[in-house]
C-alpha cells in the first residue's frame, strides 16, 4: 500500500525543508485554526491556497447519491476549472441539511474568497463532522479571518491545517515526496488527509488535499488523480460504507517550473495517495489489525478486487481476525458469495504465507497458524485465471462497536 | 414477519394435539438423539420420515458457490423427485472437506436409507456445524441406529428432533398451523429450524424442515416453497452472510386427504416459514434488538428490498441501533449507496413511527427519539415510486463480536 516517500533533498546551506505536508511544494500556503465547531474546543478550520503561477485542480467526490452541500458546490467549482483554494471545516458535515445547508456552503465560499482576494468559483469547500445538524455558520465566518491571516508556507502551517481537519482521527495525516524528474529538475507533492476508511462513523468522512508544484494541465491532473485514487483510497475498505462528504482534491501550482512526464507524475501522485490511505487504514476506529486481502487466480482484475472486497467486508471474517482466529472456513463461505468466477473445489487460502486451505479443503495444521501479530495478509486463489487484486481493511473489534454505538448518545 | 399460527382445533374428547413441530401433520415421524459430534455432549442427530401415502418434496439450497457435501447430495436427491426422509446432524458441517466429505455424506445417506428401509435416493442429508473439519463418520453411523429406533409421531419426538439440530441456537425453533381448507376438511403444516439469520458464525447454518399432510404435487410444492422462502427466510439478514449449508426442505405426505387450492397452501406455507424466520431473527447471536427495515416509495419491490438490505447490512447503522441511537444520518448515508433510484433531496425516515428526517434533512427533535425498546422499525421512503419491501435484521452488538471472535479459539 504505502510507497516510501522520497525525502526532500536538502543542499548544504539551504534551510531544512519538511518532507511532508501541503506546503512542501512551492507555491502553497496553509493555515489551521479554531472556529468553535467542536465540543472539544480543538482546531476545526483549515485553508490551503495555491499561489500558482500556473494553477490547476482536479477532484474526486463520493459516489453516494446523498451528498453534502459542500460536495455539490465544490463539484461545480472544480468542473468550472478555476479552483485554487480550499476551505475545510471539521465538527459539522453540512450534510442532510436541506436548502439552508446549500446556502451555508455558499456563504462560506463567498466569505473565504473575499478574505483571500479570489473569485468565489476559485474556492472549494469541504466539511466533515456530524450529519444532519445545521451548520453554525456565524462561527465559521468569524473564524475565517484569523485563519486567513495565519496563511503561511511553512511546515508548521501545513501541520496546523492537517490537525484542524481531524475528527475521530487520533493523529494528523500528512504525506509528501520530492521527485527528481526525468525531464530535468525536481518537483514535489504534499498531502494531508483525515478519516478512517471510506467512512467509519458518520462523522469520519474521508477528506484529502494533495498539492504539487509540478507543471500539470487540468486534464492530466484529473486523469492522474482518478488513477491514483482507484489504486489507493478506493482499495481501503474499513467497513464498506461511503460517506456523504468524501472528497480528494489535488491542486498544482506549476511553481517548480518542471513539467514531468504524465506517467512520472501519475506514479508520484499514486505514491502520496497510497501513503495517506495507509495512514487512514492504520488509524481506523477501533481497529486492532491491519488486514490485506489479496486475491489471485481471478478471471479479471475487477473480479479479483470484487472478491477481495467481499471477503474484507464479511463481518464473520473480520470478527475472526479480531480474535486472531485462522478461521479459513469463513473466508471460503464469504468468497463463495462474491459475484465472481471461482473454482468451487479449487480455492486456496493462506494466512501470512501459511497455506490453510487447498482444493477448498483444510491443510493439516491450518487451525494452528498464529495470527496474533498486528498485520495479517489473507491470500486467496480463486483457481480460474491469472488476474490479481487486493483490498486493505481492518478487523471488526469490540472497540469499533463501542465507538460507533456510543458516538452521538 | 410472523403470521400468527392457527391453533389446531381440538374437538371435545379428542386427544390434545401439539400445535407445532414436524409431527403435527399426519404421516410423519421424527426423532432426535446423540451421535457424539458436539463437545457439549448434547443431541446432534435427527431424522424426519414421511410415511405418505402420497409423498412429495421440494427444497431450496444456499446460493453460495462453495457448497457443503450434503447440499450437493441432497440437491440431486430432491431433483430426482423421491425424497421422503431427511437425516440431519449438527456439530459438523461437512463443508470444505473435499472428496472425503462427498463420500461421507453418501455413506450417511446409505446407512440412513438402510435403517429406514428406503432407497438411498429417498433420503436427503443436512449437516451444520464447524466448516473444514473431517466428519467423524463412525459416530454418525453408530448414532443412526438408536435414533431410527426412536422414530415416533408424537410432539415430543418432533421437539427432540428440533433440539438435535441446534448449534448456537439458544432455544429450539418449531412452528405449525392447521388450516380449515376452502376445499373441505383441514390440513396441517409443521416445521423445525435452526440458525441465526442466513448465517451467523460458520457454525450456525440455517436449516429448516417443513412437513404437511396436504395433498400437494411436487411442482406445486416447489413453487410454494420458493415463494414462501423469498418472503421469509430470505428477508432475514442478520449479517449479510450466506452459509455453505443453508437448506429448507418441505415434505408433503398427503395423509390428510385434503387437496388445498394452491394459493391457500402457499399462504399457509409462507406463514410457518415466516414464523420460523422470526424465531431465528429473535435468537441471532448477540442480538439485543429486533429490527425491521421497511422501505416505501421505491420504483420496484426489488429496489425496495435492495435498499432495505443495504441499510440492514450497514455496520454503522447497526452499531447505532445497538446503542439505541436515533442516528438517521447513518441511515441516509447507507441508503445513498444502495443500487436503487431515490430522490437525493426527498428521502424520509422514521424510527418507530416518529419522523426524524424529511426532505433528506432533520425533523426537529429527531435526536430525542427513544429507541431503548427491543423492537425497532426503521421506515425509509425513497420518494420516487409506489413500491415497498422490508428486511428483518438485528443490531451489531458487542456480544456479536465477542461471540464470533472467540468461537473456535
Amino acid at each position: 500500500m504505502s510507497l516510501p516517500t522520497t525525502p526532500a533533498p536538502s543542499p548544504a546551506g539551504a534551510p531544512a525543508t519538511a518532507t511532508t505536508g501541503v506546503t512542501l511544494p512551492k507555491g502553497f500556503r496553509a493555515a489551521g485554526g479554531r472556529a468553535g465547531l467542536k465540543p472539544s474546543g480543538l482546531d476545526d478550520l483549515a485553508l490551503v491556497v495555491n499561489d500558482g503561477p500556473h494553477p490547476a485542480a482536479a477532484a474526486v467526490f463520493t459516489c453516494n447519491q446523498i451528498v453534502a452541500a459542500p460536495v455539490t458546490l465544490s463539484r461545480e467549482a472544480v468542473a468550472a476549472g478555476e479552483v485554487s483554494a480550499v476551505v475545510i471545516n471539521s465538527g459539522n458535515a453540512n450534510a442532510c441539511t436541506g436548502p439552508q445547508g446549500d446556502a451555508d456552503a455558499r456563504t462560506v465560499q463567498l466569505s473565504a474568497a473575499e478574505r483571500l482576494g479570489r473569485k468565489p468559483g476559485e474556492v472549494a469547500v469541504c466539511s466533515t463532522g456530524i450529519i444532519g445538524e445545521p451548520m453554525p455558520i456565524h462561527l465559521v465566518l468569524d473564524g475565517l479571518g484569523p485563519v486567513a491571516a495565519a496563511l503561511d508556507g511553512t511546515p508548521s502551517a501545513a501541520e496546523a491545517a492537517a490537525r484542524a481537519i481531524m475528527t475521530t482521527d487520533t493523529v494528523p495525516k500528512q504525506a509528501g515526496a520530492t521527485v527528481r524528474s526525468a525531464a530535468g529538475g525536481e518537483f514535489s507533492l504534499g498531502a494531508m488527509g483525515k478519516g478512517a476508511g471510506m467512512l467509519a462513523p458518520s462523522l469520519a468522512t474521508m477528506l484529502a488535499v494533495v498539492t504539487t508544484d509540478a507543471l500539470v494541465e487540468q486534464n492530466e491532473l484529473d486523469a492522474a488523480l482518478r488513477a491514483a485514487t482507484a489504486q489507493s483510497f478506493e482499495r481501503v475498505d474499513v467497513d464498506g460504507a461511503t460517506s456523504t462528504n468524501d472528497t480528494v482534491l489535488v491542486m498544482a501550482s506549476g511553481a517548480s517550473g518542471v513539467r514531468p512526464h504524465p506517467e512520472e507524475f501519475a506514479a508520484a501522485l499514486k505514491g502520496v495517495c497510497a501513503d495517506l490511505a495507509g495512514q487512514m487504514q492504520l488509524d481506523a476506529e477501533g481497529a486492532t489489525k491491519r488486514v490485506t486481502i489479496r486475491v489471485t487466480g481471478a478471471a479479471t482484475t475487477e473480479e479479483a478486487v470484487a472478491a477481495a472486497r467481499t471477503i474484507g467486508r464479511d463481518t464473520l471474517v473480520k470478527c475472526a481476525l479480531f480474535g486472531s482466529d485462522p478461521n479459513w472456513g469463513r473466508v471460503l463461505a464469504a468468497v463463495g458469495m462474491a459475484p465472481v468466477s471461482l473454482d468451487p473445489t479449487g480455492v486456496e487460502v493462506s494466512f501470512n504465507g501459511h497455506p490453510v486451505c487447498r482444493s477448498s479443503a483444510a491443510v493439516p495444521g491450518a487451525r494452528e497458524v498464529d495470527l496474533t501479530a498486528r498485520d495479517i495478509v489473507v491470500a486467496v486463489d480463486l483457481g480460474v485465471g491469472e488476474a490479481a487484486g487486493e483490498v486493505h481493511t481492518t478487523d471488526l473489534s469490540l472497540g469499533y462497536v463501542e465507538f460507533n454505538s456510543a458516538y452521538t448518545t
